[in-house]
């Protein structure tokens, strides 16, 4: 496959196209490594982002787990393509409790289509980190042509 | 099973028990319909709500699809006990485009430990609405003795 | 899209595909309906179908599942592309008990690479139908070309 | 917690658990590990587990990942409770090519009434082993007075 090549110019628009994104940007998420099949993120954790008990939402967690899985699937796919998710499946495995939330996503497997990928979801709290949810995505690759991103 | 009696007393609760989500407030999220394991909620879409290619961001909607479907269980509880969401899949069925976010959730299966639920979300796109998604997941009841939330 | 005419002659296809299956047949699994998008089977339970505590095995379950949500996008994609199974949800709603499991699948929504599918499965337990499972799935079209299946 | 002592009359007990899976018997499937929080299992793949294009039929190798799996958790509660499938996610990376099924499975994040479990299954093809397959599950431990089984 004609995979891009991956250096600081590469990252460089990796890092732009998630800038894209208003909502990373609303929650406060950022990225922190980009490498091919592979990306984190982190963000700090503030009142609005917890629920009624103090942790963090399940809908926050989902997102920067997505967030990662897709951009790790993004950095596998020639320059014209696209990557959206297909579906994902998020495991709340612990409560999230702490001030750091972070997450990294990597490529299980690239298909032509389809790649499978996985996140991992951990708090931070005074120091000690806590895997608090797992994810499993099929991520859609998009070809320059297509239309229905589907 | 001893269920809450289904009331407007009871869906001033739900609706207080929302209003602790400060990530629901932070989306512009609101519930506009409670009844007995069905629950659904709306939100107006604005620019920070889109990604790159100007669709809903898929954590919005996947957060979405957990308050209505949690919500969902947590009408079928009793007033002593809470809900968490164990784990949810999502599939993105069209690419979400358009004004306002709505979905629904609702209770599969009610068990005493687990709550197998579903959720639909929809977007209304010039007064016609599209389903752009569809989640299942199992939601936790959490007894009043509960220390571990899973 | 070029779908395929629906008629007997295609439904004898389906049934031909379906009869190269030789692990439904080692489970009894018999295609009950076949209609464009919706395809229902059925087995017979007998002791080998049951795990220790007597109910119908959960492979057996997430098997007859599988089977009519990819046998409904097959019937829905042109004669000459295949489909096959990208990824499956199976949730367990109810124990398995009864004579005959059977399940309806049907297409959610179907798109050129993937299709959004999902399936139910019952037990008849003494005349009564009692849902057992719900499953949801990313089926993935093969083209004629394809030589890897994603 | 009071788990089990893990010693060989243990495991004489969950290979004595596993024998009553009569499924697993006409499937052909060997546990070939035992350890806490891990169980590893195996079949030799004859004609009858091939489906239509000569791969293992994903109905099997869901059902394998569902055992390994759910035996993973049973080793890790006590020896009077039980442990049923809540729902399980199963993701086909790769076609099931060649002579020998064998697949681990692995306690992610044990609970008191659920357990998140992985499961990896890996096909051996004239000496290479290929990853087909990966599953994320739901046990649902059951107490020793539960008469539903969710």
């Amino acid at each position: 496959m004609d995979y891009k090549v991956f250096n600081e110019e590469f990252k460089a628009r990796v890092e732009r196209h998630f800038k894209l994104q208003g909502f990373m940007d609303m929650l406060g998420v950022e990225l922190t490594a980009i490498s091919p099949g592979r990306v984190e993120a982190s963000l700090l954790i503030s009142d609005p982002h917890r629920q009624q008990k103090g942790f963090v939402h399940g809908g926050i967690v989902a997102s920067i787990a997505d967030v990662v899985a897709g951009f790790a699937a993004y950095t596998l796919v020639p320059a014209d393509h696209n990557v959206v998710t297909g579906e994902i499946k998020v495991s709340y495995l612990n409560p999230g409790v702490g001030d750091r939330l972070w997450a990294k996503g990597w490529v299980l497997k690239q298909g032509r289509k389809l790649n499978f990928c996985e996140a991992e979801v951990w708090c931070n709290n005074a120091g000690k980190d806590v895997l608090i949810a797992k994810a499993t995505t099929s991520m859609i690759t998009l070809f320059p042509g297509d239309i229905a991103p589907r």
